[in-house]
């Protein structure tokens, strides 16, 4: 450990604490008096979260899962934090004095000046279905009477409305209408990209690849109208990022959410029939009603009004995404495919340098769901194994399966990467190798907001064992083959 | 504003508060306790501050800079609160049963399975100067007993070690050596991809470009030593990620921080000797022995041993830095040119559609220092004017040091991007136009931490504002033009 400051270390490690529970991630968003609401507010969720983990046949009580409610809770409260925030407390005392210009000369600084901050990232929930989304959120403004705002605030205010149930027109319409009314400046422009997570089955492999995506937009003051010059200098100034939202704008439609558009007859069009990774899936599963009345519970509880049209179904389609990772599932167990179809391989000779015997199916796209959060975690696998000699490899529709049963339910990216290893050592002998990289919406929707890390984990079994430069040589070989950016 | 519904943001608006002050982002983290011993080290902070202020010339009690003492002190007591937090608090708790293989079969899952977390952005603060540095940081573990731990705590306990003042290899160090002694596993590995920010006139147009750039990492257990699987086998899982190590690794030198290589006599080629934008500054400049000492009684207010050898001369460092900035830089003014040296341009007849005209000057690259927060925001300047009709245009040498006069000093970008227009204006009576395109090392390292975030900013003046197709000439000309992501 090099020049480790091991006294310094040991303090800081040492200091053991009482303290029981983990995700203090989110106990440090929250003040005193808003954390005993919250705690009665999670004394409905909880019991709603446990519900939904027996309706998915899972042991509420198991290691993983028991401390599950109690995030899920935390993870909602802090979800939907912003209905507690005042965007008048953010802008006030952030507004500066700054002068323009006369306006027969121009516009410039604290008259007509334009300010856009591009590229915020942001989360927010669909109000269709309880999931994230993920946006790019771009603003503008037209400082007005010799004042302009702190950058920050503009994201800050930004946020206010994305911890909320939402869709993507209403949100950029509230962050519109939010700055214009505490700033009261001559105008304010606000563009979102935003990408929806699809069904498990659409998921391709890299990030945001397969996700659904949708650009709206808001504008108010001088950015209105046709003509507006502002307007165009807004859209200018983000093109300067690569930022065109004309070029895919286009209106909420019902295939935004999926969950949504299942509910529906499909437009032409808009919604694959066949699953773009090569798992088909059901439309739509069972939906058990003690779950969805378990979701109406946690939303009462969030304080929402359930009754408003847009959350008339939502409980019903969280319950539909659950029960797409609901224990032995059987619509897509294996699809039609066992263990046993696989040929029992013996490595050809002894010779260990033989890496032409090592083959492997790369970038296999899979989602799962966390334990821990119950948020989506999604990636590739890749999937090493030797060959018998004859030259004929496994079918890669068996190892899409494989991942499939493995990945398709409430798990943990380690466990997941050891069960596949260990199913594919069951029957190539020899050796088995997997490299799972995954991105996890837990890791970007809450607390800690890593936006791009990516987990990878993998798991090492027989010849790939003793034999280091075939465990390189697979390695190798994932590296060199294109498409694995997640 | 489209279906916005005026009610809901009406409520969410109007709720005026009494909170006087701004920058709740950093309130949000701190406890209540904390909050309070803060508050008496702030005592000690926001003098130093103020005397910072006095000795860059400027006016301390004016608008822009009234609150800037109490931001700087909260940045600085946030930028270091983890010398406050504890490891076991944030691991204890979230390691999780994971059964794993046999040994003598492989690794796989909660025995040997190694799981890297990659690319988790975070910032420190360098020790020697007190200026904020990006890192990458990408953690890797290999579990043993049968139990692994959440994959957010990695991130968190690496902010535990990036929240203090730091060097790059002991962050590497002390994140290492905390995350063994706190889940007890097999091994660790930290590898850290840090970014400096260079002195004002060495930074070049885009984001990073022009940083000073240093690798580092540390290991414990089983990926100690040459020969380490463990190790090679993180390497490869970095190199899936485009992330290598081995290219770019080299120990920290004195050139890590440019504050202090200004300090001791140069190595051959690592300094260059003459900056890279043109703009040639001093070496270094004074650092009157007031300004000094009111960062020594920062540092010891913040809790630091300010004998220890690394801090022996930060505080000169940092006055160093902010020297740069200081009103009326006397040294850097024009460097030689003086606005007279402008033509005075007349626009050729009056064919407004005449935007052969337009002449450009894009990309200007410029370092300031952000008034409100003491941090640097940076990135380029486009000038567009007109031209008199000869043919010829003003020296780009001549723009360069208009852009750096108004731009290192302590500034807000609106401001910065009016001051440019109007001096062009001044002598080219047509019409000028400015974009400033910035990232904000506030909107970085403090509260909100969008890291990618972008800020652009815009004047219009004379001709431009009244003929829209010459703006739309100039800022397609910006669009053409490449070399412009910042």
């Amino acid at each position: 450990m090099g020049a480790l400051e091991e006294a310094h270390l040991a303090a800081a490690v040492a200091a053991a604490c009482a303290c029981e529970e983990e995700d203090d991630d989110l106990e440090l968003l929250a003040g005193e008096g808003e954390a005993a609401a919250a705690a009665a507010a999670d004394d409905a969720i909880e019991p709603a979260v446990r519900a939904l983990l027996v309706g998915l046949g899972e042991d509420e009580l198991r290691e993983g899962l028991r401390r599950t409610p109690k995030r899920v809770a935390k993870a909602f409260r802090d979800g939907t934090r912003g209905y507690k925030q005042k965007v008048k407390d953010i802008v006030q005392g952030a507004l500066f004095p700054e002068v323009g210009v006369d306006k027969k000369t121009g516009s410039a600084g604290g008259t007509g000046g334009q300010v856009v901050v591009r590229d915020i990232e942001i989360f927010s929930y669909c109000e269709l279905c309880l999931l994230p989304f993920s946006i790019e959120c771009h603003v503008g403004y037209v400082p007005s009477g010799g004042r302009v705002v702190g950058l920050s605030k503009l994201s800050r205010v930004a946020d206010v409305f994305a911890k909320r149930l939402q869709n993507p027109q209403r949100l950029a319409n509230e962050i519109c209408g939010a700055l214009h009314s505490s700033i009261q400046p001559a105008g304010v422009a606000v563009a979102l990209q935003c990408w929806h997570i699809p069904l498990p089955e659409n998921l391709e492999c890299k990030s945001l690849q397969g996700w659904i995506r949708t650009s709206h937009s808001s504008r108010s003051g001088v950015f209105e109208g046709e003509n507006s010059t502002f307007w165009s200098d807004f859209m200018a100034l983000l093109k300067l990022r690569s930022i065109d939202m004309e070029m895919d704008n286009h209106s909420v439609s019902i295939s935004w959410c999926p969950l949504r558009s299942l509910e529906v007859p499909l437009l032409n069009g808009h919604c694959k029939k066949s699953a773009a990774n090569g798992i088909i899936s059901p439309k739509s599963v069972p939906t058990p009603s003690n779950m969805v009345s378990a979701v109406s519970s946690m939303l009462l509880s969030l304080g929402e009004d359930i009754q408003r049209k847009e959350l008339l179904g939502t409980p019903q389609r969280y319950v539909q995404w659950m029960m797409r990772f609901r224990a032995c599932n059987l619509d897509v167990k294996l699809n039609g495919f066992t263990l046993n179809n696989f040929s029992v391989y013996e490595r050809p000779g002894g010779d260990k340098a033989d890496h032409e015997a090592i083959r492997s199916e790369l970038h296999l796209p899979f989602c799962a769901q966390c334990e821990h959060h119950l948020l989506p975690f999604y990636g590739v696998v890749h999937i090493g194994y030797f060959d018998n000699g004859s030259g004929e490899g496994i079918d890669r529709s068996h190892f899409q399966s494989l991942v499939h049963f493995y990945g398709c339910k409430l798990q943990v990216q380690e466990r997941m990467t050891r069960q596949i290893a260990e199913a594919v050592y069951s029957v190539s002998h020899s050796g088995a190798m997997v490299v799972v990289e995954a991105n996890h919406i837990c890791m970007i929707s809450r607390g800690i907001e890593k936006i791009r890390s990516s987990t990878a984990t993998i798991a090492v079994l027989g010849q790939f064992l003793t034999d280091p430069s075939a465990k390189a040589c697979f390695l190798q070989n994932v590296l060199d083959t294109p498409g694995l950016a997640i």
